[in-house]
């Protein structure tokens, strides 16, 4: 392989001669052979947004010239499209500010558009509020876009098969013995009722989650951003994801903490708790043939064994 | 000690002599010698209150003769405050319904009232109502009652620090390392606002702790219960304590899981971190008084050695 | 209530007149009111033991006189037997080294042997060492005393059941599916196997428990502590309790870290998980009679509910 | 891209033409599209040894023809060289009792080896036995050959460095507040000792995973497989990893629970546990340079931050 020389403030490295990022990337890549796992697409795809906006607003505010601004605006959204994935090598397990994801993208994006990555690409910003600014919007999207959309559906498919069962009487249990009698409509609905209030509690951990760091930049103190950047990016941001973003009351606490993830964290651990309670329900309801509850015929979905092939299984 | 022959459907049960409870507590007490923990004082007052409420709903609507739904409601009223608690000896670990508990209630209850314990005192309830009603409503209690006035007494007092120290500069640091300054007020600020945040977060786990499964009797169905009972009971509740409780929406949802306790576990966890790490911050900056970072001077509280008995302690 | 005036390095405080306990105890229960939980049996015990051993060998080693110091050992037998668990009123969550609790230990202790706390009761310790070394000891005295006992219990009881249904051909299961036969017996035996290895596990934790931090005072260095002194008092302990107590091998790990604690912690995590598979299991075996798996029929303990009164629980 | 018709007990899957595996590991892809992750290394190597293992004993066995039997092993040991990790493409959330994966060797080697998946490959063998054997011998392979080594190298790093550092003098903390001096050597002793503690107690929890569930096949009762199968496995793949493995002595427990890894779990819980503390005390000593406690100096390692360029970091 051939490699070219990059310079950072402690020196020279050598780096893949076709790579996109430079020193401080090849320099964290090489500190954290920890997991092997990297940052998700939605992560880089809300680094890459939160750079783009970033540069517009330097533009539009003087602080770069109008041509460099567009072209780190238009490399920035390269990254956000997904261009550049196998050029964001460190690990997950890094530096607990992100420093070395952030410079990672201020490298990749400042290579595409012949712009320096502290200065200009990073301009106004710094890892502190850049990177939980974009775990916030990555959370933001993948609630918004991906998660709220199949507790709908979830939701949906309960309540059409509480609909559905209406008619078929069943046992109750208390304690697990023979109890009253009930409907199975009636146990599917309070499956779909708990797939609901899984979602509304979601919901509510989102005003947290649309507070951005951005603006706090170091300490909080917003030391080194112009004034009025980080409202213009965040509104940037807002109108291209098309979310209520807006910028954190308090950087101290933006920054200081993450709490409102820690929430966020608490309402999907709400849902998996819920989903593990019907899941199981479901297994055991389903249990049998001959020698089980089998009060749910589950449809077939692959061979579910390796020493007796003819057996199904079933996958609640 | 002097004992009684109480009996209950499984047979003869010997009883303290001056119990209030009878024979299914008395088995109960005996099964499960497990952690010498018992029910809280505000679990204790919501049974009492919900037993007090039925029996007068039940009085109202004929299923009890009227001195008797009363002198059921003076007796719940009695444990609602406390006066029996010693009566409820049963350990917190036990039938997972709670039945024993609720039991306990009913036999108190009813042995001073001269009331049936199953069939009066418990009239239109199951265990598998009251209790997670019992819970919720406890719950309800402490979190409206003491958690969220002494989280807003904490923001208040953080903010006056945060306003008191605002001239007072310092350094602030990133991954622990000297960055650049800002002040003391704005850090102190952070901590306010996490605060101020937690509490809205715990706000937001209440519309669910306000739904009281009562209503659905053994399954949820609401088998045995006439009709309007819960509505009426909730009504009755809501009145007495000041809350805005309602009838769950749906009552297998409310009975066949315990989603809405778990939220809120989730947003206590959220504050639980957050004064994690506010006092790990101030316990950090007083450090000292020479040899650490002695930002903060914290009052002293107690002498804090055994074997330097000068050396004071503060409690952060 | 009639009170009395003591005096610690920070002033006067107001005790009740008839308290064992002295003046920092006083201050503690006022700083802590928290949890309401106190220590438990068996860490009073271990501290009434450490106190007297380390009064004997003060003896011993010339550093009080042998009267104060056999005074001192009968006062702390005395905690040790339980005779005053209610002086200890001090909240389990308070001061990270346990300093209050210590105290609280040397004030009574020295009330009763009219001793001084800190210079004779004290002498040679430091909460640093003396709680850490009671936390070891208490679990060692329940880990061997009850917990082991409890789970050669459970172990022979279900290897009793795992040949006495030897003959009991039933239907093994995959993926709670039917899959093939087997027998009862063999069920049985695999949980008297989990529980015969977690009983192992447990006991793998025990070295490190036996470790006592005893010796390294306030910071590990065994400052004001004389010669041979922990040594001589852990083989006191170790003598009286009839375990293979030993000092620990690097003081500043002992007393820098529970990580023996936590080990432990895991086993007992460990036999929890067995515990909860086996439970869950044998309560799905007997769910019925007539709607449910129903393979095992459970012992019923009580009447299981409050609604449906004939309807009894078995107690798994 | 091109595709082939693969059968399997429930009809026809299309398979890309080129894939080494078949029907069932393609149901699987489609039916378990969860979370990108992918079984690792070791697993895999797992996978391959224990295939090749018991395709060598099927053929001394005279249950394969000996020169099936070879090419068996021989495509096993392909799998367990690594060559073939791209064909191991099903999600590891999957069927918990991971027949998929199974499967999917079962299926990449009968097709390298011209055998049947289930009939030859399988041979003696079912998932429910093969998957936790695959667990446990990954496990072992990983702690013994690359955490204990490591733990090794890091008792002996902060074993130097107590040596190096055992003359200077620094304040002993307790609350966090200046006690009594120490040495800095012995800290750092303090931090050894953590290491090797925690490594001994990886190294109770290894008799238990070198327990092999291989034989119980389908329920723990070795339906299928041939007197002396599994035993024979277990020697060959002991000799081949030199490892002391041995058969379960309880494949009901082997197969129904999975202890042993739980037990794993908390002695690694128990590492991370000290190396949080170790990790975090060194952070602390080395805040600084000017404004912290500045008693550790520790090497950079690389820039530490996007908007002070200047500023290194330190990873401890």
């Amino acid at each position: 392989m051939k490699y070219r020389i990059e310079h950072d403030t402690m020196g020279e490295v050598r780096v893949l001669a076709d790579a996109l990022y430079g020193a401080q990337t090849q320099r964290a890549i090489e500190n954290f052979p920890i997991s092997g796992l990297r940052f998700p697409r939605a992560f880089l795809r809300s680094l890459g947004l939160i750079k783009s906006a970033a540069a517009t607003v330097n533009g539009k505010l003087g602080e770069l010239p109008a041509d460099l601004a567009k072209a780190i605006s238009e490399a920035a959204d390269e990254v956000a499209s997904g261009a550049h994935d196998a050029q964001f090598a460190v690990d997950i397990f890094q530096t607990g500010s992100g420093t070395s994801t952030n410079m990672n993208a201020n490298e990749v994006i400042g290579r595409i558009a012949k712009a320096h990555p502290n200065d200009q690409v990073n301009r106004g910003q710094s890892s502190n509020d850049v990177f939980p600014t974009a775990l916030h919007l990555s959370a933001a999207l993948l609630v918004t876009g991906e998660l709220l959309p199949a507790m709908r559906g979830l939701n949906a498919a309960l309540a059409a098969k509480a609909a559905e069962f209406h008619d078929v009487i069943k046992i109750g249990r208390t304690h697990l013995q023979d109890a009253v009698p009930m409907r199975l409509g009636q146990e599917l609905s309070g499956y779909a009722r708990q797939v609901e209030l899984a979602a509304q509690r979601v919901e509510a951990a989102l005003p947290g989650i649309y507070e951005m760091p951005l603006g706090g930049t170091a300490v909080g103190t917003g030391l080194n951003a112009p004034p009025g950047f980080a409202a213009q990016v965040i509104a940037e941001l807002a109108r291209s994801v098309g979310l209520p973003l807006r910028e954190a009351v308090n950087h101290f606490e933006a920054q200081g903490s993450k709490d409102a993830v820690c929430f966020l964290s608490g309402a999907l651990r709400n849902y998996a708790v819920a989903l593990y309670k019907i899941g199981n329900d479901i297994r055991w309801l389903g249990a049998g043939p001959r020698c089980g509850i089998a009060e749910l015929r589950i449809p077939e979905s692959q061979p579910g064994s390796s020493i007796m092939p003819g057996k199904p299984v079933q996958i609640a």
